[in-house]
């Protein structure tokens, strides 16, 4: 393989931790030529000076100074803001961009580094909730490649890999169920921030655990996979597989499923999006079948889990509708996590909110990020902040 | 898909006989041109008169004068013997053959069809496990494609399609385990034909179903994935699957495990072998994730099957090796369904015919068919008849 100058958006994160890993791992196969943060400086110093990257960029201003002086020595061109983000996103040098940012701040970067041609590793799934068929429309014009990094999109992706759409009768995306699974709804009133943290299976940011708890992250990815993969959502199912070995599957229209399985490491599937289309020996243990429980599979309960529900109405409603969710679910989120509403306010609001919603269709960025604006309100305004 | 005219040797047995049902199914999709039997002339005659092939073959030639009354007013033409089944394999009308004849009576005609340059759908291991490397040879020299029909292969297949070999790092071959998974030593030695017969999830072939309950029948598509995907036998791993929900897995140096999955029912690879490399509809209902009991996997017990461990022995050794496997445990399989040797007998001869041979390494296929006859003898030699 060709050596990869790559940029990481958001390289503090937990994608970004585990990227930089692997990266460390194939020293000859990639160059790290720009890295941004959010607001994590002292790690990101650390990474400054571990991977000497060209170009690096924090999204919070006010940490900038903090930075300047301990970097000014080496040479490295620093930005911030969201532009500053964007910019090492576009940077000449950069072949590959791994987006690895919070919620939906990725979409301007990727959104640019897509037009710049440069090949696009996703791990936040929010750009192409609210923005997919723009993006796709973008990767389709520029001719370039988008990998999703998330176990699942990258699975189907997989599974797809070099097969005719039209052979395609059904998606199947697998879902761990989240820490609640046999929980009532009577208990789910009582579920603390903590409780709602600690998933099952997979340890990932905050606001992705507490969604996979909620189920609305299996709803976003519902869109998401129907914006990448560009099959209607009556051909995209959810079933609860809890051990998450199988990370999702494709039935083509002869009967013949096809899947794809492996330990519930997310070191795999970012492997495969920043290697894409070649694949390279992972340092992990192969999956050892004989130690595995037994694989099971149970149907979705929509009534216990109206946030799965709430991502379908979303993807059917369509336009700017899935920003919406994506917004008033973040706002909810933080509130929860702040113990000033309950777990399961947090699909109420983003029903309501999507309910006060007049949808814009077929919107342009800055309609859905107007939507995203307002939705964001009309969820605080609900919570009655 | 532009209409296929196939040829089928051995339209009477189990694959056979699902293949036109599946046919009937697809009416527009293919015209069958040939079909071929062994012995069952009162089917075969129903067959001739429901598809009116052009050309028709018996192997059992005092069965032909039965056969040439009825159908003398139809203008078909009736050939028999070894040499019919090759004529109707390589008539000129005929771009697709489905091999699935009992054991490895199909390698002289799929050889000479494969030479016609006609494509393959190869139902029975056994001319792969015995002359693997002369057939892929020659499937390369004349640039045509061979699908195997076996739900295990078949699901191999499809998990190497499009990928590059170099990414490869094991194929794993799922055993459902047959009738006596759970079963020790000291109860296998009174086992049945009639128990031996009853596999638990597939319906077919007495021989097969005799090979399963044994595990020779795994050992032998050791051989055969070997001889077909090119893989060392140390990349070729059995796992006891009970629920034969996952037909077989390849797993990638990158830790990705691709399955193919399906229901247990071989008319989804006949149907997939038939129309590659197109996928059209199935009749069949879906998967229901839902109603599945949970996958598990076991490790094989090589000590209570050592017919697995035979497999891997007669690939290691090479050249006439599996075709003495594969002829000794035909001979042993017969006379155990006469009752003259008992269950375990059945691998004990084929391990002793085996150690009393002299392997000859890179065999032509005269070589080939004169150690499977050395070992018929060999093996019937040592039951005493």
């Amino acid at each position: 393989m060709k050596r990869r100058r790559i940029a990481i958006l958001g390289s503090t994160g937990s994608v970004g931790c585990n990227a930089l890993r692997l990266i460390g791992q194939m020293p000859d196969m990639f160059e790290v030529v720009g890295l941004t943060t959010n607001v994590n400086i002292s790690l990101f110093k650390e990474q400054v000076d571990t991977w000497c990257p060209r170009i690096i960029a924090v999204m919070d201003e006010n940490k900038c100074s903090e930075l300047a002086s301990a970097i000014s020595s080496k040479g490295v061109k620093l930005s911030s803001g969201p532009d500053g983000i964007t910019e090492v996103a576009t940077f000449k040098d950069v072949d590959l961009v791994l987006s690895a940012t919070v919620g939906s701040s990725g979409l301007m970067p990727v959104m640019s580094a897509i037009k710049a041609g440069k090949q696009i590793a996703l791990a936040s799934k929010e750009p192409m909730v609210i923005a997919g068929k723009l993006l796709m429309d973008e990767v389709e014009r520029s001719g370039t490649i988008l990998i999703p990094v998330d176990s699942e999109p990258n699975a189907i992706l997989q599974c797809l890999e070099g097969r005719k759409k039209e052979s395609v009768r059904r998606l199947i995306l697998t879902a761990s169920g989240g820490p609640f699974r046999n929980m009532n709804r009577e208990e789910m009133t009582k579920v603390t921030p903590e409780e709602a943290l600690a998933h099952p299976v997979w340890k990932m940011g905050k606001r992705i655990s507490v969604d996979s708890a909620t189920m609305i992250n299996k709803g976003l990815e519902v869109i998401e996979a129907h914006n990448i993969f560009g099959m209607p959502l009556s051909s995209i199912e959810v079933v609860i597989h809890p051990e998450a070995k199988i990370h999702s599957m494709v039935e083509f229209i002869d009967g013949s499923v096809l899947a794809v399985m492996g330990s519930a490491d997310m070191r795999i599937p970012i492997q495969h999006a920043l290697t894409y289309p070649e694949r390279v020996p992972t340092p992990l243990e192969p999956i050892d079948f004989f130690q595995i429980a037994p694989l099971s599979f149970e149907s979705p309960d929509l009534d216990r889990f109206p946030g799965l529900r709430l991502g379908y109405e979303a993807g059917r409603a369509g336009g700017t509708m899935p920003a919406i969710l994506n917004a008033a679910d973040e706002i909810a989120v933080e509130t929860f996590l702040k113990r000033k509403i309950g777990f399961l306010d947090i699909t109420s609001i983003c029903h309501q909110v999507m309910e006060n919603h007049e949808v814009k269709t077929d919107p342009d960025l800055e309609e859905i990020l107007e939507a995203d604006g307002w939705a964001r309100n009309e969820a605080r305004r609900l919570i009655g902040q």
